[in-house]
C-alpha cells in the first residue's frame, strides 16, 4: 500500500462519515416534516443514510458496510437527536443543509465508484455503482414518506452522479493519481449541484404527444 | 446443544411459523380491501409475511429462510385461502386480528434478535435486524397496497420493537436465560402493544416550526 | 452437456436479452409519461430491466446478472435512446409495445424458473422465482413513478406467469425436454395474456363486506 492509497483511504473515511451525517439529517428533517415520532425520524434517517451503500453492498456480495462497522451506527445515533434539538434552527439554515445534502451527493458517487473499481467492476459498473450508492437513500426516504421520489422530480440530482462519474473515469484513463481523481470528482460535482440549484437548470423534459395508456 | 437451547428452538420455530401465519393474514386482509384477485392476495401475503426475514437475511448474507424451508410456503399457501374463506367473518373479529398482528410483531422482533446473535452482531445490530425483521413486511405491504406505511402513521409500531429490544439485551447482559429472555420479550412486546392501543398513547410527534421546501 | 442444452441455452440467451430490450422499452415510455429528463428515463428503464432478476439472483445468492455481463448494459444503453428518439411513433403501435411486454413477461417466468431448477430448487421455489422475476421490475418502475403498481390494477399479470409457472413443471413431470418446455411455457404465456387482454378476462376481485379499518 503506498502513501497515496492512504492518503485517499484516511481521506474517503472522513468523507464516508460526513456523508452519512449530512443523509440523517436530511431524513431526519423530511421525516419531521411528515411530523413522525422520534422513532419515526431515527428509521427514516437510516433508511436515507445507508439505504445506497446497503444495496452496492448487496450487489457486490460483500459485507453490507454497517453491519461490519459499528462507526456509521454511532454518527446515525448522534446526528439524528442533534438535527430533532436544533430542527428549528436547521431551517433558518436550509443553505448549509443544502449544501451538506450536496457533499453527501458527491461523497457517494465518490465512494461508491472508488468501491466499484476496487471490486475489479469496469468504468460502465462503477459508474452504476457510484449512482445506485449517491441516489438510493433519497427514493427510499421519499418512498418511506410517500413522496414521488424527489430524483425525478429534479432528476438533475442522478444527473450530476451520472456525469460526476463520467470525469472520474476519464480522469482515471489519464492516469491522474487516486487523490486527485477523488477530490476533483467530488468538487465538480458540489460545484455542479450548486450552479444548476442557483440557475435553476434542469435537462429537456422528455414527453409524449399524447398520454398514451400503457397497454 | 444444552437442553435450555433445544427447548429455545423449539419455542422459536413454533413461535416463528405463528408469526408467518399472522402476518400472511395480515396482509390477505388489507389486499382484500383493495379488491384485489386471488393471486394480487396472494402476493401480498407473501410479502408481509416474508419480507422483514428476507432483508434480514440478505443484510447477515445467510441463506433466506423461506427458499430453504419450505414449511414457510405451505403456511402461506394454507393460511392465505382460510383468510380469504373466513374473510366475512374475520372482520368481525378485529380484536382476534389485531391479537395475531402483535404476536407477529413480538414474534420477529425476538426472532430476528436472537439470529443477530447467533450471528455474532452486537447488542445495537442485533435490535436493528429485530426491528427490520419485524417491521419490513408491513411497509412493503403498504408500498404494494399504496398505503401510507401504517409504521409512519402510528410510529409506535416500530418503537415497541426498539424499546422491547433493549429490554432483551438488558435480561441477556444480567445473565437470564435466553428461553425466559425470549418469552418475557414477547410477552413485554405484546402487552405494550395493547395497552398502548387499548389507551391511545403515543410518543409526541416531531415537526419543524415551518414547513421548510428542501433544498 | 448435450446438443439439447445448448440449444436451449442459446434460445434462453437470445430470450434474455429480447425480455431486457422490451422491458428497458416499457420502462422508458411510463418515464416519458412523466415528463423525466434523459436520466430519469434511464434509471426507470434501468430498474424495470433489472429489478426482477436483481432480486432473484440475490435470493439465490448467485451473482447478479447484470454485474457480469455487460452486454445487459449494452442492450439498456441502446434500447433507451432508440425509444427516446422514436417515442412519438412507438405510441402509434401499441399493440407492438404490448407485444414485447408480454413477450418480457413470458422470457423472465421461463428464465427465472429454469434458473431456479439449475439451483436445484423444488418446482415451488422455481414458479416463485419465476414469477419474482417477471413482475418485480414492472413493480419497481410504478413505485419510482409514483403509480399505484400495475400488477395490483389488472392481476391477471401475475396470475399468468403463476399459472405458466405450474405448466413448466407439470410438463417437466412428464419428461418433456426443456427445449419444448420452455418453448410452450413462454407462448402459452404470451398467447394467455393476448386472450385475457383481448376479451377483458379477469379473476373475481376478493372484497370484505364492510371496509374494516386495520386494527
Amino acid at each position: 500500500m503506498t502513501q497515496n492509497t492512504v492518503d485517499t483511504n484516511l481521506l474517503l473515511t472522513i468523507l464516508d462519515l460526513s456523508g452519512v451525517w449530512s443523509f440523517a439529517v436530511s431524513g431526519s428533517l423530511t421525516a419531521m416534516q411528515k411530523r413522525m415520532d422520534f422513532f419515526g425520524v431515527l428509521i427514516v434517517a437510516f433508511a436515507t443514510a445507508f439505504g445506497g451503500g446497503t444495496i452496492r453492498d448487496i450487489l457486490i456480495n460483500r459485507p453490507v458496510f454497517w453491519m461490519h462497522n459499528e462507526a456509521y451506527l454511532y454518527i446515525l445515533f448522534i446526528a439524528t437527536p442533534v438535527a430533532i434539538i436544533f430542527r428549528n434552527y436547521l431551517q433558518y439554515l436550509r443553505k448549509t443543509l443544502f449544501f451538506f445534502d450536496t457533499i453527501g451527493l458527491g461523497v457517494y458517487t465518490v465512494i461508491g465508484m472508488q468501491i466499484g473499481f476496487t471490486w475489479g467492476y469496469s468504468p460502465m459498473l462503477a459508474i452504476c455503482l457510484g449512482t445506485l450508492t449517491a441516489c438510493f437513500g433519497g427514493v427510499l426516504r421519499d418512498l418511506l414518506c410517500s413522496e414521488i421520489p424527489l430524483i425525478f422530480h429534479r432528476e438533475i440530482y442522478a444527473s450530476i452522479c451520472i456525469v460526476g462519474g463520467a470525469g472520474y473515469v476519464t480522469m482515471m484513463y489519464f492516469g491522474v493519481s487516486e487523490t486527485v481523481t477523488v477530490l476533483v470528482t467530488l468538487f465538480a460535482i458540489i460545484i455542479a449541484r450548486f450552479i444548476v440549484v442557483r440557475y435553476k437548470l434542469s435537462l429537456p423534459m422528455l414527453h409524449l404527444k399524447d398520454n398514451m395508456p400503457h397497454a
